[in-house]
């Protein structure tokens, strides 16, 4: 449901203030995106985010109804290019189904490194602070987890059909596998700050599925 | 280097003080402990800590030189609890080398069950945050997954002579996959609070070893 596409504009308002709204809005959910993959939901400070986009802190409640609010959002943005990323490597015809798992892995390592291996995944920075957030965050990361699970279990699926992948794997539970464990390589390669984990999670993970 | 057994004890203080300053200071590693399993570092207030343990707010720095210091001593009472539980799994020869290490998933998994899935592993949570801790943590909870690994490899190659897994394993490498995996796994259970994600893990990796 959104809102701004329903209500009618405020008489008067020009359509040059609605875009400024608009991009003021997109610069909050990617400052705090940024900001969420690297140091988390309880480090991160609202007025540091304002501050980085130029948003003066009165202004916050224009744009967000709460933290919790921004929090959400944040979590729904980051699903969206997530998996806008998976599908650009998920549906691509020109690899066999395991290679575009390998492709999506050499990526994911490549947007590591290019942050110093200090970004890691929103999702599971959050899930591992779930101790101390909304508890309605629980239910949507759990959900965005889920979506890339069926996405990448398609991907076995056709692994399996082509002969990839043994015709008694469990295409479902080893999606489950992969992000678990990958949710795990991220974390391990943000500590450690190389890329080590990464490769030997995707060399093993492939190893292991391989008919 | 430990300061209290070379610099003299204060002329008169009785011994019963120093038994209390000891049994407070345990008091105040083990209610760390618990709260990091928890919350995390950053999440945490030391008040929160003083308050449970019923330190007055004042008295800290006579037990800790700094909340770093703190941090640290936490990382290592942690490793050492936990050393102490692998080793009582992974050397108890009535059991094969998998089986040990799925007696310890097992323990794990009634661990994680007893406190609701609201505790992870203190190591992860740390990890998760490198982000915002001070750096020395990045090395000691490096070193400490290692050590976790070391001993989880000398189980595997046991294994490999009893011929449960293959010879061309590279137990090593497995050993890493294993703690890398399991930290996803318990970052999945407490997010999911449920034990799904860490049989799903352990089902799979034995099967994804075994020879």
């Amino acid at each position: 449901m959104n809102s701004t596409a329903v209500l009618p504009r405020k008489r008067g308002r020009p359509a040059k203030d609605e875009g400024d709204y608009r991009a003021t809005r997109e610069a909050l959910l990617n400052a705090g995106v940024a900001v969420l993959t690297e140091k988390g939901f309880s480090a991160t400070g609202i007025d540091e985010i304002l501050k980085s986009v130029g948003v003066p802190k009165g202004s916050f409640y224009h744009f967000f109804a709460s933290k919790e609010a921004f929090g959400a959002a944040l979590i729904a943005r980051y699903d969206e290019y997530f998996v806008r990323k998976l599908d650009r490597f998920f549906l691509d015809e020109a690899r066999s189904p395991l290679d575009r798992i390998d492709a999506f892995f050499a990526d994911a390592e490549r947007g590591m490194k290019r942050f110093g291996f200090r970004r890691g995944c929103l999702v599971g920075n959050l899930g591992q602070e779930m101790g101390t957030l909304p508890e309605a965050f629980r239910a949507q990361l759990t959900d965005v987890l889920l979506g890339w699970q069926r996405r990448t279990a398609t991907v076995l699926e056709q692994a399996q059909r082509d002969g990839e992948i043994d015709r008694s794997t469990d295409c479902t539970e080893w999606a489950a596998f992969l992000w678990t464990g990958w949710e795990g390589a991220v974390l391990r390669a943000k500590l450690e700050r190389k890329a080590a984990p990464l490769q030997m999670f995707a060399r093993i993970f492939r190893q292991s599925i391989g008919a």
